[in-house]
């Protein structure tokens, strides 16, 4: 097999995120579940957006954050995704660009806008997401360069493309193309309530192979077992998956695996401004290492060091160079 | 004279800003004299945007920051500017209108896209700016709304208004509408290149007393009188001007009136994450006091702890409510 070209693509929802400061009141006026993401309109959009305070934009998308992460590691990392041929789909495309993955799909030429993800972020942190998908929804199975997916070590695809249909074709082209070159593939279960919509899907993704790697959170690993016993889940997850890690907040995350369930530490945080972005830099971390064969340990805590980072600041993206930093916490990078 | 409808009116260029952290080198490499703004064609802000590493967008522009940072405070405020019929420009208005300010001029609907601002912020916290003005160029005459002016108890200028010519046609139409409805009349000298393009119409303008009050930095200062004192800088704009506030960095600012010149200390900041909008903000503070008939010491301190809110992060406009935030310091807001 020939040496990979890029250590990770990344397959997901090409998204800008609109970050705005809100409290727990609007939440509730709203009926939004805090820390989840929903789908929503452009009509929603429009309403919710009217209703926010003043935002930042800020380029985001859960597998195109992680692959940010990657880049910004050091990793050799490209993405596929669908934006439109405007302003805020020149931003998604230049901030990929601009901090080294490769991104070539082609803009949507007349269709929908870029998407884009109202994040409401509470005093403590939290956020919860409101995505129109726009242009994202026409990510379609002929963006997949099967000689891309054939180059890259692991392909990793969001549980968030499950919800449009043709970027569902399109993530079972990508993953049936990986296997045939003797690459891995991995898949994020995105969120609780993304997993309760595909929940027979994703389980049958794992059960039968098609999924190498696993990255959840605790919540939705709960969710896709239906048990609100973490043990429990990890447990049922070790049967069916060849290897997974769980993160589980401040307590840390779990390694998955063959050879046991290992707990590894979270990197400490003084506050955490805004958690937008932790899983997907968790996963960035997570995978670079699992790319280079490191420990799976080592490879769990440098997605900590990478999650720690993005959640001291607004936005879902580094805002210093992570290879940098990560050399300086004592990886070598 | 009726109560003025709104304590502040800003016209300025409606910017989007495009925040991008670089380094010294990048700054010698473009010959870029830090500190600065300098204005740029289409072109060339692509290529610099385009050797720019990833970018946060939010909503900028001098005037407009001062503006937003009244309206922050509990300010009754407005502002005219031109964007354009884009996503930029769309950012743009619902910045302005989530926070509070009348926001109503017409966008541009074939020209010219939204105008940005190439941000360069190196780690010593310092601002470089590079402006496309794109549609900003279009603010007309007409767009002046001379019962809007009237019913503003302070018209605040920004000397940037003086690079598009019809901008200069409309800044002068709002200052003479002010005075005629018996109102008053700010200018931020903006920029010390600025005031090395204008100083002869700028000075023209404070000494026939178009202005009434004058916003300017020790760098502008020093430009404007074409002396290395501050102090020579400050006697000869006690001559020419009724009222004037001048910024030194962490010096603190001078208050200059015919009582005399009066220093006040800057708000201690622990570090300056990004110094853009610190002149911006200072504006803000002062100008709301004067308007409310504060003394002008205090009037001065209030801007001061707006510009240290604005410094200790990334972004030009305040990352939190100052209304509360100068409530805490013992401001009655």
């Amino acid at each position: 097999m020939a040496e990979a070209t890029y250590e990770v693509l990344g397959i997901g929802n090409a998204i800008v995120d609109v970050l705005a400061r809100t409290d727990e009141r609007f939440l509730a006026e709203e009926s939004l579940a805090k820390g989840s993401m929903r789908l929503i309109g452009a009509d929603e959009a429009e309403r919710i957006y009217g209703r926010l305070g003043p935002a930042t934009e800020s380029s985001g998308g859960s597998a195109a954050n992680t692959i940010a992460g990657i880049a910004s590691m050091g990793g050799r990392a490209a993405f596929i995704g669908k934006v439109a041929d405007d302003q805020l789909g020149r931003i998604f495309a230049h901030d990929m660009t601009a901090i080294g993955v490769s991104f070539t799909t082609p803009p949507l030429a007349d269709g929908a806008p870029t998407a884009r993800c109202l994040i409401l972020v509470t005093p403590d942190g939290e956020r919860t997401m409101n995505t129109y998908l726009g242009a994202a929804q026409d990510l379609h199975p002929a963006d997949i360069d099967e000689t891309l997916v054939g180059s890259a070590a692991i392909t990793f695809l969001e549980g968030y493309l499950w919800d449009p249909p043709l970027a569902k074709e399109a993530f079972r082209k990508a993953a049936a193309a990986a296997h045939r070159a003797g690459r891995k593939v991995a898949l994020t279960l995105s969120d609780s309530f993304c997993v309760d919509r595909y929940r027979g899907e994703f389980l049958d993704l794992i059960r039968s192979k098609a999924i190498d790697i696993v990255l959840a959170n605790a919540h939705e690993l709960r969710s896709l077992y239906e048990t609100s016993s973490l043990e429990a889940g990890l447990a049922a997850l070790r049967q069916d998956a060849t290897l997974a890690a769980v993160t589980n907040s401040v307590e840390g995350s779990f390694v998955v695996s063959a050879a046991g369930i290992e707990q590894v530490a979270a990197t400490p945080v003084e506050r955490v401004v805004d958690a937008t972005g932790a899983g997907d830099l968790y996963a960035a971390g997570f995978l670079l290492g699992v790319a280079r064969g490191w420990p799976l340990a080592r490879a769990a805590a440098l997605g900590s060091f990478a999650a720690a980072e993005v959640i001291s600041h607004m936005g879902a993206r580094p805002a210093e160079r992570l290879q940098d930093l990560a050399r300086g916490g004592g990886y070598a990078l």
